[in-house]
């Protein structure tokens, strides 16, 4: 195994740019997944690290060497302690995290269940639909250029592998991505809306969320066959979206089972 | 209307130990509500400001000075904006907040719905399964003493009033507040569980939910009269605690407006 001791490594320069920046993210098309649980999912998955760095301590934990036997040896780096803290995008470093490349967003157009976030920025609620999602069997999530990057360190964490379940197309156009959707396009709104429990949610549906403060844009919003609302008795005026999303994603779940779709 | 611009007055270094300092606020029996929202919904609730701060920009908006002549004269202070920033518990601060009384956990025992959670450390988890309480129209919520605590501006931030929708009982044990408790008291489990769409919710039910790293303490699940499991059938192993919650909660809202309870 490789041993780099230097964090003027260019290798380590390269790990300390893709956890701390979402542009040099995009530009190598690689990021970091951090801990036992995301590289353990991420090679059930058949992905296999371009590089997978281990922290002295991190490499005597038995679960860090029984995965690190599963990766290709070339791949390996072990560092010290002090700096594997300098490289970790988290802030309790695990001691195992693997750099990898971040597949490419589906190019064929979305027919089946979907959720369309628009501008969700907020890294925790972004992870965890994604997690909802793939909870419930969702294959096609769709972000809109304002929604914060889905391949970040802060979201991988809070979705808990749940992006290697999925097809997530980053910075689409929601129309576009929509155009001949064959399926009720449903917007969660306040006004003019109907209840979602007086909804008949077979079929396919895309589901449209937007940021907690803004709501969704005019134009992702006009997309709309149809607005829905979660009723509320007791006085709120909104829930947190991750609530909202999982919500309406599980009482499609349970209507499907209910009629035996 | 009093003005202070010494970071060294007591009033000033009074209101940062309430925004830092987790034992400050108990120790005092006071928070800080951060932002018009959390101050109308408290406002609306009857409550009286034992101080309401207002940065000098912050009283040139029209939001804040309406919400200021609900205030009584002699709670309001003005502060110059770069004071104001070193007190306000939030990373943007929104230009007014008002200390407050916390209320007295109620001593009565529990006899409806409610929801208890055992040592959910989160800030944004807890704050976000009172939101979701809060909205369902749940009145009482229980938290275990290793929970983060409720009235901490974090979690306060996270549950955009809801506070004040709620009786929280923080800090007790669990098996005390739910002795005798009329209806079901449900836990949700992974093993050894009942689906939680075939389970008759009418009557009472107590749900109990744990941190997602630990899941509930041995005492909190023994008190448990059946275990339940959310169906995930898109193969994650689990959800985010504030998603399991909501996708509880609202199934008990739903099976209730269907039978017309």
């Amino acid at each position: 195994m490789k041993h780099i001791s230097s964090r003027d490594n260019p290798a380590i320069k390269h790990l300390q740019a893709l956890a701390g920046s979402a542009r040099d993210r995009r530009k190598a098309g690689e990021t970091l997944l951090d801990g036992t649980h995301l590289l353990e999912v991420a090679l059930q998955h058949g992905v296999a690290p371009l590089q997978v760095v281990v922290s002295e301590s991190g490499r005597l934990q038995p679960e860090i060497e029984s995965l690190l036997a599963r990766c290709t040896p070339d791949s390996l780096v072990e560092v010290p302690d002090r700096l594997f803290a300098q490289i970790s995008p988290v802030d309790s470093p695990s001691g195992v995290l693997a750099r990898v490349e971040i597949p490419d967003s589906p190019a064929a157009p979305v027919q089946g269940n979907c959720v369309v976030l628009d501008a969700v920025q907020d890294p925790g609620n972004l992870g965890t639909i994604l997690r909802t999602a793939a909870a419930v069997g969702l294959r096609d999530v769709v972000l809109t250029p304002g929604c914060a990057q889905a391949w970040s360190p802060r979201v991988l964490r809070a979705a808990m592998g749940a992006h290697f379940h999925l097809d997530i197309r980053e910075g689409v156009e929601a129309a576009a991505t929509l155009a001949g959707y064959p399926g009720q396009i449903l917007a969660a709104d306040l006004v003019d809306a109907t209840d979602l429990y007086d909804i008949d949610l077979g079929g396919p549906v895309a589901w449209l969320f937007g940021s907690e403060g803004q709501g969704l844009s005019d134009g992702v919003a006009a997309l709309a066959t149809r607005r829905i609302i979660i009723p509320m008795p007791g006085g709120m005026e909104s829930l947190n979206v991750g609530v909202a999303a999982a919500v309406c994603l599980f009482e499609q779940l349970r209507q499907g089972r209910a009629s035996g779709r």
